[in-house]
């Protein structure tokens, strides 16, 4: 009998590592998740993944087999395999995380950051299938992006393409953690959220201490619901900003749709709306009506896995 | 005897129509010129534009044949071969510019706006050459922008991708001919430099008239020369707008080089040395140092039409 293919999705975030074996219908046939930090050293948390994903092939029983691994990790480079001077993990320099993959399952590896990995995921498992020209945007703490273009991840001269959380919005504005100022994610993610509405408190009440607030996405949100006029602001500004940054994309490339996705869009319409009304009204006349502004079709937690196992779908599909 | 293949390049703009016969060295044999104004009705400026390939054709004699046609006009489209409501012309609605010169010439013909189509004059014969990622910048009364991934010019969804002279810089800045605020376009062009220069003599005298002086790029050009110190820093001024406006692309796109071309180009160091600095200081540290900021090698005579036959060599090389 002929052997069905599966392929590993690995998810490297600086909290958890997710790995799952995944079919060629983007269903998810096993899960597992380790703690990052139980393992400083990348070549330790490459063995202790590859490992599980021994287990989880062991678990599946003998009518699959291992088609390839893809990995989604920050600052992960498409063309070398790498990840290079990654954010919020502990590891030095650059990391040959593709080879260290490969040696150590006797298969195919090939990695990308994580927005562009949930982007491929929205292309091949959700709402972006058919549409050859897209930008996939992610925000949590900060504002991740992947941009499609003729079908096929723009990766740039350099792998590094798609990377509109670090367009500079206002010059001299927020500090970012890149190290410079006034970055679309220091203003359009959970994190400019907060620092908005910590803004605007200030402004009224010159007393108002963020620290003694704890103050959290989903805070303000309950905030707004209850009627507290600044978190409504708060979500009224953010939306309008990340509209205009949207609108700017456009001009750029000239997608068919646009894809939000992540923790913040939970906000729904509160969010949403502003986000909708300045998108349209920051468009040049020649794009008005005609781009998609959508929520992502991706379950919250599925996308990370899903988006690392599209990327091998999409390299090894022979 | 083999006959040589040949396009035509022609390039509508708002003042002058320029045919030219070109070979696929990039070589431009045979020249003609009409005045846009003298034929309101696309159908009559086809007419003549076709009737002038003929007499070129004659004029080269008969070792050679006509393999398609390139056409660079404002808002023309790729994917429809039209021109849509084109700013500076006259022409009313969509007009198809590609199908009235196909049915004229019995040949194929191709069309794009004109910053696309002096991308790819880059690509196929000047200093872009083997480039696979690039952005090509005009700079003159406007900003037109034409960016290649991959080794094709990106078009988007629609045929419109690559308005960087359209994004926005500053919400509620100047007014953009477009119908919005704060276009790129109103800073980083000739008209831009212009203004900029009105406002800051303004600033430091109130009864200033802008029309008391004919004021072009040029003569602030020679101002600065002379050690007018507002006409130093308002180039000074729009480099730094335009190197930020860069920095910001490559962020969206990593294009190994981005390449300067058209008027304003010709202020030398005085636009170069502050758009060089501010496009260093304000990328991402993950590419900085690595995109090279590049003059065009075009002739500024030849770029348009040798744009617009390279739109037809790129299409038709078979």
């Amino acid at each position: 009998m002929t052997k069905e293919k599966i392929v590993a999705g690995i998810d490297i975030g600086g909290t958890n590592v997710l790995i799952g074996i995944v079919n060629q219908k983007g269903q998810i046939l096993n899960y597992k998740r380790i703690k990052t930090s139980d393992y400083p050293l990348p070549e330790d948390l490459v063995d202790k993944a590859c490992r599980l994903i021994h287990e989880s092939l062991l678990e599946l029983g003998n009518d699959y087999i291992l088609n390839g691994v893809g990995i989604g990790a920050p600052n992960g480079n498409y063309y070398t395999g790498t990840v290079d001077f990654a954010p919020n993990m502990n590891w030095k320099g650059v990391v040959h995380l593709k080879n260290l993959f490969e040696s150590r399952l006797n298969t195919k590896a090939v990695i990308t950051n994580d927005a562009n990995a949930a982007a491929l995921g929205e292309m091949l498992f959700g709402a972006a299938k058919g549409m050859n020209d897209f930008i996939f945007i992610t925000l949590g703490t900060g504002l991740g992006s992947g941009i499609v273009v003729d079908g096929k991840l723009l990766y740039g001269h350099d792998g590094f393409a798609g990377e509109i959380g670090h367009i500079i919005l206002y010059p001299d504005g927020r500090e970012c953690g890149c190290g410079r100022r006034g970055c679309v994610e220091t203003y359009c993610s959970a994190t400019g959220l907060k620092k908005t509405y910590a803004e605007l408190k200030l402004q009224r009440d010159s007393n108002y201490h963020i620290e003694s607030f704890k103050l959290e996405a989903k805070s303000l949100y309950d905030l707004a619901l209850k009627g507290d006029d600044i978190a409504s602001l708060t979500f009224q500004i953010t939306g309008e900003r990340l509209g205009l940054v949207l609108a700017n994309a456009v001009a750029f490339s000239s997608p068919e749709a646009i894809f939000l996705f992540g923790g913040l869009m939970s906000a729904g319409d509160l969010i949403l709306n502003p986000v909708k009304q300045s998108f349209e009204k920051n468009l040049l006349n020649i794009y008005k009506g005609k781009v998609k502004l959508l929520l992502s079709s991706l379950n919250e937690n599925d996308a990370a896995i899903l988006g690392a196992a599209s990327l091998a779908w999409n390299e090894f599909n022979d």
